[in-house]
């Protein structure tokens, strides 16, 4: 293995190539795929591959070790060009072009530097005259070379933002002078002019000469794409897209092909299935007598590749038949041997990657060369027919099948999104973080009774807070979306938001709430309640004005995908549910059971309120005990309509958990209302309420330490489960209820806890005359109950890991309050993700497993859960399937990503299991 | 061993015993020292001991079968007593009398139920009168057991807290029948007729008949002995002093002696050496012809034992000594034989005992009889002295010295206490929790300013606040006390009180501050600024008006004790202080370094604070460093005083800690000072406040986190510190500054930290042409930190065990508002003790142990020790020497007792260690 450490360059070319597909780590993907083409056959121009270890090393010890490592290499790399093109490296007769560009293990696209028509100067320019006799051609590549290597390799950057390109300001004086207006319009001779003018402006301002030596050339280029992978842009791409700076780049050297040589010369790119649906039709656009910019730039409109393609555009774009074959024919019929020899190539290389393929040519004087193939990108629809598609068509079978739908892009698939044409002309006022994903357009409405009032007139509106609290909830219930200041990705909106499957934009800083003038003011903008806004969940967006949604259809492949991934994941997936409604919901998208039905949102609402105020206001026990027997039936209730609606499935339900200071009113009107309704003063009230107040209530008198200080809750709460599930069996509907208990920090706040659970049960038993069977369990969410789960197991029969709790304390974090450091924590890359998104596996998980192995060892048939917002996410699925956890629990409209991320979890152990055999078997045979 | 399980009682009685000293666990301290008076040939009443076992089994399988399984055992006692006293268990000629009493592990004075004179009955009585000649004697013998063994057996108490004993009633009504008012004016008839009408009593109250039978007696003695461990009040003491429900009591059965048989009767109570100084004398109280209470019950003037003794007290007592001699004279004086014995035993006692011995002796005509002897208690003082005797005379070795002191108590010699006579008159106003031991005595103020004010013009202030903040440091430093209504053990208050060591009862929940009425109400008295109250922080009590306070000296034999810790501790004892003073007093008291130096105080105060607030409130980091240059200055003076005082030793410098909010103007007069200041208006200063503002600020932007969202902050600190310390080595002083990261939870954070550090450091030492040595480490106490210390270790030097946040976030717990559950769960057995005093081993230790290991498995000399509250609590000094760490830190005040506590921890391990390897040699010789 050590000469491959010593191999830095990959050549490849006329269909041999050192490297090949596998090689993506080493080569780039761009780089493995070139080689690989080469090696079935597809025709590509020649080049070479310097690998990303280059990349490495250049940022650990610099340009020059780096050129004098791979400077031999690098020779003979062009050398084989040359060889294979029958071409000279700045030759007068047949001079050598290369493209330089950059190829990371990850697809960037425009993110870093590119070099075309290196090998040009005033000798090798008159060559390609000879050669093209086009003198025109030769002179503009050489002027866009000058151009792109000033640019990209010497640095000719505008001064400011406002300054304008330093060549184009060029471009427009020569323009100016010889009174034209298009480039087009300028003539080989203002072409050579602007190659000078631009050489002694690169000399102005850099106080160096431009290289003529192609060598210099080359190895400037090879050192800016290196250079470009830590350029700002660069690194704040990798950090959206979680691409590792450890990673680098490949650079890629290829001789130059033209599209733009004349009519005999094109270029396009092309899709070997429909990207958009997932259609099995070999679909993209062209140009003639264009370079590969071209098509993307949109100054020309391109042509489609197959002639049904181009007849369905023409509809699309009402053209008539006549217009289109004249103007706009497709290549099927401009160069039909050309795209016999494309199509064949299309199919070849879907057949060999086994995936959609995305590809680039060019076709240089009625030649057709590949420049590149890779998988590619497609919506969530096209992922999912295409992988079902493929397995239909026996390409693949059902493991890459599961393997190839992303388990996040499903999202788009159960929301609504915008119209596609209606976006692109809505103006972006503000950015907040994609709480909640979904497309909500609605009037501004800045109170939640308000925006109740509003739906109640079957007004559309977008409720807007500086922060919501559980007071809010019917309102966001109500709203199409809902828009804070405050609050990151897990507070309490945002959780929310996404528990109802609802558009959520959260902490959008740069919004002004004026709750008294009811404005709205951002982006120089002030709104006023009634205004229509609309807003984007799925990328944190917040639009003027009404836009036009859209509700995605789910094809029939879904299902199938679904039933796919039931059968291979071995973790069931439930459901953070606590109406009826949302328990339908999370069932009709495949939830088996409740893992978490939070009790204290059924607090909140008409009569219920009061009597929880009640409740918490009372001087003592017989006070709280005359409240609680006025919530008792009202919980009942709530419960036997979420278990009727889960029957025979199980439901955790969670005893009360948040401080009761969440549910007192905080303003005088509630306050004078409670006073009236208690017969106490307002003082006394507001007392109590002040009494109530925490410094870090997340820390504080909250979860099981309510029901350990006031046992008569946990009481009434058990009653009304036991009860619920009691006259629900006399009915002959089946139910599992487990209890969970919140917050539980050690051994004999359980104990407490169950033993009130126990004792209650079986009073009602008594009472009823006949038993059902429950569970009694925990959330682990504090430190210390992972810490001690082999003592908390001998009591309870679950663990549900609350990993946003746990993440809170075990970082220190507060969800609420993080939004002042963790941005920049993200930004400076302390934190890789966000620990609120993505589960810790090196901190928060090391408890998790440490609860799994010392509860299984206490009680052999734990049942063991994830019910924090983590259950949702495919890589923290991943980590719940690798600790052995039976369930993931999540939000309603997360339970298909979540038994998708399951099924893929099981796919990639065995795959790991696999390798590792593999790799022990080498080993063996090596010895 | 099996055949010991099944013996369940152990006879003693002349000069023979079943049981020894060894086995007080089984027997309880009484038993086990009654059996081992026999054992060295001191008389004791004859009897046996029934042991703990069977308290635990009558809990687990009740009366009967306890019963059952004893009864036998308990009828071979009884004959022993019969056999050795000659009498015979309800015998009309010579009757035998039992006392039936508790004995549990531990003392547990007046807390369990005593049953004496057992055995009489209308026919027994007859038999004392004939042995005694004396009917009065027997029958108020037999009244009193009636009664008793009424209250105690057969639950004749009180109906309510209202009501009166009803024993007592009917005593009552007989003296106002014959008109007499001492009972002791009743004749024998009175009493016989006193007999009569509380059976009748007994027989209506609870329907069964007063047992004649001394069988049914004894059994009923015994039991209800065994019931009355569990009654609130044992639950509640046992709670007070960490004793185990599990250990239940033994009892005691023995011949009754009477020391009320005549004047040649008496019974007195003595101690081996004083226990108050600990003087070499023996000394104690007597009275002639009385039972045990009397000498208690302080309604007779009792007699001193010694002539000496009788001598000193009559000169303190201002009696003359001809009225001494006839009036007061001494047991040595008036039975010169019982005397000489009586001597001989102490000591003996002591001699055998090794240890300073509270005795009980009863004289029943002319004979003398120990009734118990034990370990007596005694003060700090006197424990020093004695234990440092003891050794001086040979009669313990050092380690059995050191043990001999209790390391809590040396805070009696380090803090002022009240004067005794004065504080008997005082009347409890409210009670707090004991947040910083001494005791103070002040006048009324509310504000921290006002405070300052007060104490300027000589005026002695108790400083009283709802909480305090570190706003509030400067008046609570000149303050006598300081007394809160809010806040636990660990509070801001308590925590800088005991810094400081200062008195301080906090969380004082009864009373109510109005600020704006500057009064302070409690217990129906409303106290006005300027009012005198007294504090004691060693108990919590707030007492009303101005009591004298002593300060206690110090002993020579204090010094010597510590050196005797020094030479034994493995550990080393550092400190906790952030000033110059607080520096030297801990050095005084001897400490070897400080192991946190806090830097956040030294913001408060003239002229620093606002320029912290300017920083902080700056609108980017160019304003940030404006503000830090005026800060540089400020706090490298400080440091210097501190590395002064601290010269030679270490200096754990932490870096800025709290959330910023803490420093910013709250109300308006501040705002606008600082508005005016900065140019801005008063609206921008709220807004930016109101920013600051966090949820749970005790998990948001804080400790390393400000420092790596502003590492201008970090970077003015360093060089602050490494300034300092280079000033100084110029002045030829010895540094050793360790530098330490706050809030610590990734490798990331603290990476990021150190680089600012030693950057700023090294640019410090190119601008002064010299170099120091100094570390750079971290606290750990965040979960994350401890879970991954393998990966932080990997930057930091050293880790300091932040226990105090380490348990919040261990454990969940807020410190500011854990006292709305902590109390309960304490109440509840939920908590053991409060983790915040003593550390949590179970939960928040294995966190520390894991630190340990993954620390010195990555680092193997990294330096470890602990900064929180808990560095000064004796059982977690003794946890952190067994887990290895280097050293513990705690405040000035607390370091003596680190300091003892470590030396015990070793002494307790190696015997740990021996004890282990003794029962491996046992074991080994069975096979």
């Amino acid at each position: 293995m050590s000469k491959i450490k010593n191999k830095h360059v990959y050549t490849f070319g006329n269909k041999e190539a050192e490297g090949n597909a596998t090689m993506k780590n080493l080569l780039g993907g761009k780089g493995a795929n070139l080689a690989e083409m080469n090696l079935i056959g597809v025709p590509v121009p020649p080049g070479f591959t310097i690998n990303t270890d280059v990349c490495t090393l250049y940022y650990k010890e610099g340009r020059d070790q780096v050129v004098e490592l791979i400077r031999k290499e690098v020779e003979a790399g062009v050398k084989n060009v040359e060889n294979i093109m029958g071409t000279k490296f700045g030759d007068k007769e047949n001079p050598c072009l290369l493209s330089v560009r950059s190829g990371a293990r990850a697809s960037m696209p425009g993110m870093m530097d590119t070099v075309l028509n290196l090998g040009l100067n005033d000798i090798a320019v008159e060559g390609i005259t000879r050669r093209t006799g086009n003198e025109r051609f030769a002179w503009d590549s050489y002027r866009r070379f000058v151009q792109m290597y000033g640019d990209v390799v010497m640095e000719m950057k505008p001064e400011s933002k406002e300054d304008i390109d330093p060549f184009e300001e060029i471009i427009d004086k020569l323009k100016e002078e010889k009174k034209v207006n298009l480039d087009t319009d300028l003539s080989t001779d203002d072409l050579k002019e602007l190659v000078k003018r631009f050489k002694t402006a690169v000399k102005a301002k850099t106080g160096k000469d431009f290289p003529d030596d192609p060598w210099e050339q080359l190895w400037g280029s090879i050192m800016a794409v290196f250079g470009s992978w830590m350029t700002e842009r660069a690194i704040y791409y990798r950090k959206l897209n979680d691409i590792p700076d450890e990673w680098g780049t490949a650079v890629n050297v290829q001789a130059m092909v033209f599209g733009n040589m004349g009519q005999n010369s094109g270029t396009g790119v092309a899709f070997t299935r429909d990207a958009a649906t997932g259609e099995d039709i070999f679909n993209g656009e062209y140009l003639i007598d264009a370079q590969g910019e071209d098509v993307v730039a949109g100054i020309r409109t391109p042509g489609q590749i197959t002639k049904e393609g181009s007849i369905r555009w023409a509809a699309l774009a009402k053209v008539s038949e006549e217009d289109r074959k004249s103007n706009f024919p497709s290549l099927e019929e401009v160069m039909p041997e050309i795209y016999k020899e494309l199509d064949a190539t299309q199919q070849k290389l879907e057949d060999h990657y086994t995936d959609m393929q995305d590809l680039e040519f060019t076709i240089q004087d009625g030649k057709l060369w590949l420049l590149q193939t890779r998988n590619g990108k497609r919506t969530c629809a096209a992922m999912v027919k295409i992988a079902m598609d493929m397995l239909d068509e026996g390409m693949i079978n059902k493991k890459t099948a599961l393997m190839r739908v992303e388990p996040n892009k499903l999202d788009e698939l159960l929301h609504p999104v915008f119209d596609d044409n209606a976006i692109k002309k809505a103006n972006v006022v503000a950015k907040g973080l994609p709480a909640s994903p979904g497309a909500a357009t609605g009037q501004i409405v800045f109170h939640a009774d308000e925006a109740e009032e509003w739906a109640a007139s079957e007004k559309k509106v977008i409720l807007v807070r500086i922060e919501t609290s559980p007071e809010d909830l019917k309102g966001m219930n109500v709203a199409e979306g809902i828009l804070t200041a405050r609050g990151g990705m897990t507070s309490h909106a945002a959780v929310v938001a996404r528990g109802m499957g609802k558009c959520c934009v959260s902490g959008a800083g740069s919004i002004k709430i004026d709750y008294k003038a009811r404005t709205l003011s951002c982006d120089g903008i002030t709104f006023k309640e009634g205004d229509w806004i609309s807003l984007n969940g799925s990328t944190g967006e917040v639009y003027e004005g009404k836009i036009q949604t859209t509700q995605p259809e789910m094809s029939g492949d879904f299902g199938k995908i679904m039933e796919l991934a039931n059968k291979t994941a071995r973790m069931k997936v439930r459901t953070n549910a606590d109406t009826p409604h949302d328990s339908q919901v999370a069932r009709d998208f495949g939830a088996v059971g409740i893992g978490l039905c939070r009790t204290e949102h059924m607090f909140f609402g008409d009569g219920k309120i009061q009597a929880m105020r009640e409740m918490i206001l009372a001087e003592d026990e017989d006070g709280r005990r005359k409240a609680l027997d006025i919530l008792l039936p009202i919980q009942r209730e709530d419960f036997e309509g979420i278990f009727e609606a889960m029957h025979d499935l199980p439901v955790t339900v969670r005893l009360l958990d948040p401080p009761l200071h969440e549910f007192v009113p905080h303003e005088e009107k509630g306050q004078q209302e409670m006073a009236d309704l208690m017969g106490i003063t307002l003082e006394g009230v507001k007392e109590k309420v002040e009494n109530l107040s925490e410094i870090n209530p997340m820390l504080g008198h909250r979860g099981c330490r309510l029901g350990n200080t006031y046992p008569e809750i946990s009481e009434m709460q058990a009653r009304a489960i036991i009860e619920a599930a009691m006259n629900l069996k006399a009915k002959g509907i089946n139910t599992h209820p487990e209890i969970m208990i919140p917050l539980t920090g050690t051994i004999e706040e359980m104990k407490m806890q169950e033993d009130i659970v126990r004792t209650t049960a079986e009073k009602v038993f008594k009472e009823k005359g006949d038993r059902i069977d429950y569970l009694v369990g925990t959330m682990i969410e504090v430190p210390r109950a992972a810490l001690t789960a082999d003592e908390i197991a001998t009591s309870a029969e679950f663990f549900s890991f609350g990993t946003n709790d746990l993440t809170q304390m075990t970082f220190g974090y507060s969800r609420d309050d993080a939004g002042k450091f963790l941005p920049v924590y993200l930004q400076k890359n302390i934190l890789k993700v966000d620990p609120f998104q993505e589960l810790d596996q090196t901190g928060v998980g090391q408890l998790v497993e440490m609860s799994v192995k010392k509860g299984r060892k206490t009680r052999p048939n734990i049942k063991l859960g994830i019910c924090g917002e983590h259950g949702g996410d495919p890589s923290s699925v991943e980590f719940c399937h690798r600790v052995g956890l039976d369930y993931v629990s999540c939000s309603p409209f997360r339970v298909p990503i979540a038994r998708l991320a399951a099924a893929q979890a099981v796919i990639r152990k065995k795959e790991e299991k696999k390798a590792k055999k593999t790799s022990k078997k080498h080993k063996k045979a090596k010895k």
